[in-house]
């Protein structure tokens, strides 16, 4: 039965190919918003954040002189939080470790380190912190056209300061998510929910890294697995295809979000990102996705299918 | 890995139990009508039709001076049409026999001879038809909201003219449906796409009623199969249980759509219609199902490893 259910699987994907486009679309405005939302695709809305008082004023000084208070700082040696990287010759998944610094420390040293890169990328709403207060004000609040179409406010609202270094590793999320760049610009890697299978997700060791006061790292395993990909997207598919040897039936979308533009990045969509810019500056809304209907209950068949496929 | 499949099949039935009501919600109004037709979910609209030409005039005096030319109606001896009967003891898939007759025949036939039940059940657009062209006019050429919503007019618009005994058996259209009660009322049992692994879909020998002059009944196999299901909603849950061993697992969802209101009916749900008046006639708008995002390849997954599970 493995074989028929790998013909079913590899049927799915290339449906799902077939029956949508191979690129994000680029929109002027949010007009399409419920049409997108309703069938889970990705688009492009430019010049979203072009009036937002962020993108005129979020500069290096503004952004120190606003935020005073100590903030939650990620730190790496490579800028990959959470991510695989190899430790004793075995891939573990690590967290990054964090430090509370003052913003404009923090501006100064984030790409100023060798071996050091630094991220503001706490989530969780951070843009609701007390010590964001100064920043909240910038920006909107919530995108009210996504507000009218998932008929709610978003469940977090973050901030997200990083230089050229930091990456975030392929995943996906839980929520619908209006990504804002505000400063520099962003690359996303982008994979349906169906191609979950082309990214052979197994269990890895997870750990964090901690960084001493010399700024020296070490690994700590925590005992713990976590299920993750071992595909980058800024590899080649040769290399990819090493990690997963169903990585050819994938068919990733590239997307560059450039600044005051918005991605629409539909739940449970595969996402890997990278920046330029010193620093990058990105605001993101996360909206609870809608559980009723078939979409969200599909997927969690999808995903059995495949759980039984690997324990096989 | 057979038990696995079950428990991954029947698992996507319990989640989409959990995250959708158990009934269909009733509107005075389309204004959720975008949001029904993104999560799939069958509504009523009331009084949709109150003010229509047809509503108002349509009785067998009106009916019979407008349409003069003959008409297709499908004959049946027990209002069983494209349904499964039992032939030499083997339950067979009969489509009906058609006649031609005027409308004014047909309206004093329809529920006058035992044993022979007439239903105007032709479909493919009828009401584009020159010998309908009087009644077209009677109604909308489609519905407005819902071209809004699916960005497209209906692709098909049919009336269906019935007495009590016509009854349509459990099946699904790709279509999404907008059916308009004008006279009488009709009740459907309806069943979403996830629960066709209740219903054992199997193939069955197909054949054809002939009605002679006299109005016998012969039946024609045509040596052809047709999957169909054996599921009749209006039997008992223990006798459809007899037929389908997972019968218990489906959650009908029963609604009547009283004159004057539209059910939409979402494609690919399974649906059984009876009907009373006399006659009992509606209006419905198919519209072209969207094939773009997970939806419809998600289905399409769903069905094929249901074929698996039949086959093993």
């Amino acid at each position: 039965m493995t074989t028929e259910l790998v013909d079913a699987i590899e049927g799915l994907i290339e449906d799902y190919q077939d029956y949508n486009s191979s690129f994000v679309k680029v929109y002027n405005n949010f007009d399409n918003l419920d049409k997108l939302v309703k069938n889970n695709r990705p688009a492009i809305f430019k010049s979203v954040a072009n009036n937002w008082e962020a993108t005129k004023s979020w500069n290096k000084e503004y952004l120190s002189h606003k935020v005073t208070s100590e903030i939650e700082i990620a730190v790496t040696p490579n800028g990959n939080a959470d991510a695989l990287v190899e430790h004793h010759g075995v891939l573990h998944f690590l967290e990054p470790d964090t430090k509370s610094m003052r913003m404009d420390n923090f501006l100064n040293d984030i790409s100023a380190t060798p071996n050091r890169v630094l991220y503001l990328q706490s989530q969780n709403g951070n843009l609701s912190y007390p010590e964001y207060q100064g920043l909240a004000e910038d920006v909107p609040q919530s995108i009210t056209e996504m507000d009218d179409v998932m008929e709610n406010k978003p469940d977090a609202v973050n901030i997200w300061i990083g230089g050229p270094e930091s990456v975030t590793s392929l995943h996906s999320d839980p929520y619908e998510n209006i990504y804002v760049v505000v400063k520099g610009r962003k690359t996303f890697n982008l994979y349906p929910p169906t191609e979950r299978y082309c990214l052979n997700f197994q269990k890895y060791p997870h750990g964090h890294y901690i960084c001493d006061n010399n700024g020296e790292f070490t690994v700590k395993p925590s005992g713990e697995t976590i299920s993750w990909t071992p595909i980058d997207p800024n590899k080649s598919a040769e290399e990819n295809s090493k990690h997963s040897p169903t990585y050819s039936k994938s068919r990733c979308l590239t997307v560059t979000v450039d600044e005051g533009d918005a991605l629409y990045l539909p739940s449970g969509w595969f996402h890997h990102v990278s920046q330029k810019g010193s620093p990058c500056i990105a605001v993101n809304y996360w909206y609870d996705q809608d559980y009723s209907g078939e979409k969200f209950v599909m997927r969690q068949f999808y995903n059995r299918i495949l759980e039984m496929l690997y324990n096989k």
